[in-house]
């Protein structure tokens, strides 16, 4: 669909890719200034404690020490979405700051932690959400009162966010079979490339701040309203972040920048790998009881979904979005007209929860999509003619859409129009040659010796908001052009997109353009790098910089040419009367001509896409079907993924590369997530038991298929908003891997694990040999 | 005159001072990158020579070199208006590259430098600006056919410019009296702070170059030409310049680019002290040839001034502004309608001039207002008198503007209007207690003993271009705002200002918006912090862009309050229907109601107040009348400066504290310049004889007099487009002080000096002592 496209539609190498394979790119560990401190945490060894007596004496006597902090000598804020100061006198989970030491070398300060006496109360702590939910639990934060945390918008008074579509009672009334079970997603990891660092460096009144996060405008304002400071004086740059996820905003930042005030030298703080497991963000972990009712033709009446989820120590805000994700999903997925979800947050002495890969997405959908399978077990479909059935199709009504916008525009509320989830399931069913290894739902694939093969399958969905973006585009004298956006570059290839968006519409190559992302004295104001949003946000509002660049210079072409603008096409560096291509000017002259060209663009959905009565960002949708072929082994109980088939709606592939990577990515950490990553909090100390890369079990290469046996395909219904109709993408990818690695386990072995991880152990377990 | 603005004309802190002051700004120097190379250049010890044989063999063999660059193995390419490529098989001055080399350590790179072996063909060679322009004189560039530079738009073939206004042979037949002399004076180092260097980094395709520049814009181009690669790829930062002038582009960025490039490694050149002496830049040394007709009764009727201007081996475009500022100048500071001017530039084997502090306008002055001083003699009016009497005052027609303007719109030929030299004259007349002091041409203010006071004045004007800049302001979040511009705060206070005026327009505090200067993957373009123009042109543009930004602003805010935009104002934050100042809200809340407020600026008079015909950028003038008294002891010739009465018109005075910081920096270098900094070359080899502090002699605070001797007085006549009405004027403080101690010299000892510097020496040999 991209004949017409120059530069959009490309496989254009990254930009940064060069830079980032020879080892030019600079990483935030990379920066080293002169006279710089290193900065040292003091993390409690409790999961629940109150400090009683806390002695730095020596440690600050300790040659070249430079500052310690602790709760006495901090400033009682805390940052905006935080619910404790900077640092506090209770520690909430094993890994809590206690303090801050800066000292002239890293070694320095490691001695320093060891020569600070800590006398704690260690309090009574509780590390499952269930178990946190009790009446006689201990309280996490004894101020709110419960560890059901009530502060989302829309929640009850006790925490409880109840969404009913339709008459589910009803809706169960007429099923002929009524399937229910509860399921539980695992905690994980994101084992970014680089652990959380950044670099503080005062000069005068002015904060320089390189940080290593996905919403600089989060820590950006952290950081001016923490210190109380100006955000024009708050300097935040990011640069090369390696993030699946969870690098939001934390206290790090904030006590850096107070250590580097302190001591007046540039300060780096840089955590472990240990650090990074125990005491930045994981993935939430859910318990869902899923109910589904179902007509003997297979036809869905009605669904209940009641999700409790480990929050850990905090919350992180907004959180509607992510307790209400599972039904979100859910309801844009099939067809149902019967929706019914219950949810509450848990607060628990765990390390904090934070937006990771898929974000309320995956983790829903594991739980749903496995119901989803025994339900067409139950109806003896097959699971491929269950969802073809169920899934909603391209044209239909999106039915939240309908009660939500109903008094709105009226083409709001055809968004589901953008979906096509039938041509994802045939086109993975295609790739993956599924209707000749189906052999229904209690014959394995293949049988070899010991060995069985199973063929499974789910479908995803992941919403992406248009969020608050804005961009400007600045032509240069040569002819080139800047783009300038407050979006992240964390490896999802934001910044290759946006510059082919910006070198098509401006009808430049792609070499022409460069991004200048993520620097809070010069780019403009960004959402943050979440959810998806890169494409559908950042990229958008930089089309919409560029449309306004291009119009300005064919207005400067126009009084050159003696035509009207409206006349004028531009392809290839140069701009042209349509139908008189002889009449020209090269974009450099326009550039040169018209002293200085900046375009400024929004993301004009931002604003105008949300529903009127509750404030809320509204969304678009990008699909995926996966079909995943696995082998067990029965008397080892070892799983191997032999193959898996993709496909996915992504709108538009502005780059299939990309695409691809993003689809690569979710088949590792789907995969990953439900057969080894396996995040052990000791359940009496809460104390995380493998917070190192020998212990805690990443796929590597050798444990996903191999490449010819992946198959990807990029499917392209274009959503009516993004930029050359792309769809916020990245997450999706992972939305089904792992449910159909768990559908294909049944095929394979005949019995349904609903647990966590599908190690060894726990399919021995369920084939009744443990 | 500024009683109704809250930030603009307050004598606020500079924004950079704390910073600088801490030690805590970040000059170039600073910079260390791992794995950072450092590089040095080998220099020519001949002043012209060819270079028959250059090894480099043993010098690469040294253990720590990693690359070493010559003629042979660079590309044949030149910066834009270098005449010779970047390194070149002939040398043109003493202290030309000849080689370049990036070594782990500088003490490596200076040994590598040794071991580079050079034969040289010593090639005859000029240094003399009149030696260089006979016919027989050894040609610098051969190619050109003449050391006389006719590359300037409007020169004639043999680099002469002439310009004759109305008829100045009739003009002298007029005369009464007709005054001639012949002066000269000597070049100046600029003697910045820092010494010019350079810090280049490449990752992939992408180059980051930390530059020491004035004129980003120049070398950001010269960096993507020479390496053949998009503007857009290259980001040119700069921060933190010291720069009287002089820090022009040269061929070091580019060569320590190349040097990064083949190294795969950060690259820095700093250079000494005596490298910067030798090969950066210096101020243009004239010989001028002045003569003027006098009536009886005072009135001028014709001036004649002829320039030789010695280039040293290069020119810098555009020259036209300098070959003519010397007639300019005149033009517009005295009311003769006969003028012509003669000049040309001539190319020796010295090391290159550049724009510094006045560029041409200082030299112009120095000749002609002590000419103008034996004028009023002659006719036995008193110096005040005589320049009362002539010079332009309050509401005349700008003679040049007649001319040049004739066409266009009326409005701009009355350019001159906005100059009150009169009201200058008057003002240091009084301050300096003139009238008291002055005891006629020949008889000193004081005798006491040997030693004689004399008093002296003097008059100056300074042009000012609009040039090109365009800036850009983002509100933030919180109500506050930063501003993006292309111009560089080289230590004159331009951030400071462009703080001030946006702050004021946007109805915010000073603390409120911060500035984001000079960063080519950000900034909007700028021409360049050159003659005087920040505030002229690059705070012009910011002011535009904040009149985009507070109009924003106000149509959010009129929204809310239910009210036209026309009916809002501004004011400490606070957003109120005129009138009514209890219907408000804040700038933050209609920042957080309009994501996101951006405004775009041009200087709307780059493009507008151009010559038609020429296409050359018109200029607006500030004025200076400046009284010196002297003391010169007649046994030693010592000349003691006493006191200072300086008054300026610059428009307005944005900040007086910063206003009165120039002059004061005039006062110092002016003194310097005819006083004692002696830039030595010797006129056998070309060798400069004195590159260091301890032998290059720069006033000492003990030289100058204490600031209670050190009268400074603003005058605010309004430009009728600088933003608040202010003029360029940091150059214009210099221009009047070197006259008025040459003058006032004459008035102790009775004996006029035409030559350079006032040295004990030359003032015996005047007094006949020597």
């Amino acid at each position: 669909m991209s004949d017409r496209l120059a530069v959009v539609g490309k496989r254009l190498p990254r930009v940064d890719a060069v830079a980032k394979v020879r080892g030019e790119a600079t990483f935030l560990p990379d920066i080293q200034l002169p006279g710089m401190l290193y900065a040292k945490f003091l993390r409690s060894p409790h999961s629940h404690a109150r400090i009683l007596k806390i002695n730095t004496r020596e440690a600050e006597k300790l040659p070249g020490v430079r500052a310690v902090l602790t709760h006495k000598n901090v400033p009682k804020v805390h940052p905006r979405h935080k619910l404790e100061y900077l640092l506090c006198e209770t520690m909430h989970y094993a890994g809590d700051e206690v303090a801050a030491v800066a000292a002239e070398t890293k070694e320095i300060a490691e001695e320093a932690l060891r020569l600070i006496k800590v006398e704690y109360e260690v309090l009574a702590a509780v590390y499952d959400a269930e178990e946190a939910m009790k009446l006689d639990a201990p309280l996490v934060h004894p101020e709110l009162g419960s560890n059901i945390y009530a502060k989302h918008p829309g929640c009850s008074p006790d925490g409880w966010l109840v969404i009913e579509i339709g008459d589910v009672s009803k809706g169960f009334t007429e099923a002929d079979f009524i399937i229910e079970n509860t399921y539980e997603t695992p905690m994980q990891y994101t084992c970014s490339p680089m652990p959380r660092s950044v670099v503080c460096r005062w000069a005068g009144n002015k904060l320089t701040c390189w940080a290593d996060t996905q919403v600089p405008q989060s820590v950006w304002y952290d950081l001016a309203s923490c210190l109380g400071i100006p955000q024009s004086d708050v300097r935040l740059i990011v640069h090369c972040v390696g993030a699946y996820g969870a690098k939001e905003p934390e206290k790090t930042a904030v006590l850096t920048a107070i250590l580097a005030r302190r001591t007046g030298r540039p300060v780096k703080a840089e955590f472990t790998r240990e650090e990074d497991f125990i005491a930045s963000h994981r993935r939430l972990s859910y318990k869902i009881q899923g109910k589904i009712g179902v007509t003997k033709n297979g036809t869905i009446t009605a669904v209940y979904n009641r999700a409790i989820t480990n929050f850990g120590n905090d919350s992180l805000a907004p959180l509607r979005v992510l307790a209400t994700s599972a039904t979100k999903t859910f309801i844009m997925l099939y067809r149902s007209r019967n929706v019914k979800f219950e949810g509450c947050g848990v607060l628990t002495n765990t390390v904090q929860h934070s937006a990771m890969l898929g974000f309320g997405d995956p983790e829903a959908n594991l739980c749903m999509e496995r119901l989803m399978d025994e339900a067409a077990e139950r109806v003896g479909m097959d699971p491929v003619a269950f969802r073809l059935n169920n899934c909603l199709r391209y044209g239909d009504q999106a039915y939240e859409r309908d009660r939500l916008l109903a008094a709105q525009d009226p083409r709001w509320g055809i968004v589901g129009a953008d979906i096509d989830m039938q041509e994802c399931i045939r086109k993975a069913v295609e790739t993956s040659g599924w209707n000749s290894k189906w052999r229904g739902w209690t014959t394995p694939m293949n049988i070899n010796g010991a060995k069985r093969q199973g063929i499974g399958m789910a479908i995803g969905i992941h919403h992406c908001m248009y969020r608050e973006y804005s961009a400007v585009v600045r032509m240069n004298q040569d002819g080139t052009a800047n783009v300038l956006s407050g979006a992240v570059e964390i490896g999802q290839g934001c910044a290759t997109i946006m510059v082919q968006v910006v070198a098509e519409t401006l009808g430049l190559r792609y070499e022409d353009v460069s991004a200048t992302m993520a620097d809070t004295a010069s780019t403009p104001l960004g959402h943050g790098n979440v959810g998806s949003e890169g494409t559908s946000s950042a990229v958008t509002a930089a089309k919409y910089a560029a449309n306004d660049a291009r119009q300005k210079l064919l207005e400067i072409a126009a009084r050159e040419l003696g035509v009207a603008a409206e006349d004028l096409d531009i392809k290839d560096r140069m701009i042209f009367v349509i139908g008189q291509p002889e009449k020209k000017i090269p974009v450099a002259a326009a550039c040169a001509k018209g002293f200085q060209v900046i375009g400024v663009g929004l993301n004009p959905h931002a604003n105008t896409i949300k529903d009127e009565k509750t404030g809320e960002i509204l969304q678009h949708y990008a699909v995926a079907a996966v079909v995943v072929e696995v082998e067990v082994d029965t008397e080892t109980g070892e799983l191997n993924v032999l193959r898996v088939s993709s496909a996915n709606d992504c709108g538009r592939a502005i780059n299939p590369t990309n695409v691809e990577n993003q689809i690569d990515l979710g088949i590792i950490m789907g995969n990953g997530w439900i057969r080894s990553e396996n995040f052990v909090i000791d359940q009496s100390t809460g104390v995380m038991l493998n917070p190192n890369l020998l212990d805690y079990k990443l796929m590597t290469i050798l444990d996903i298929p191999r490449p010819d046996d992946i198959k990807k395909s990029i499917l392209e219904l274009p959503s009516a908003w993004g930029a050359y109709g792309a769809k916020g993408f990245s997450e999706t990818a992972m939305v089904a891997v792992a449910p159909a690695i768990a559908n294909a386990v049944y095929n394979a072995i005949g019995v349904r694990i609903r647990g966590e991880h599908f190690t060894p152990e726990r399919i021995l377990e369920a084939l009744g040999k443990l």
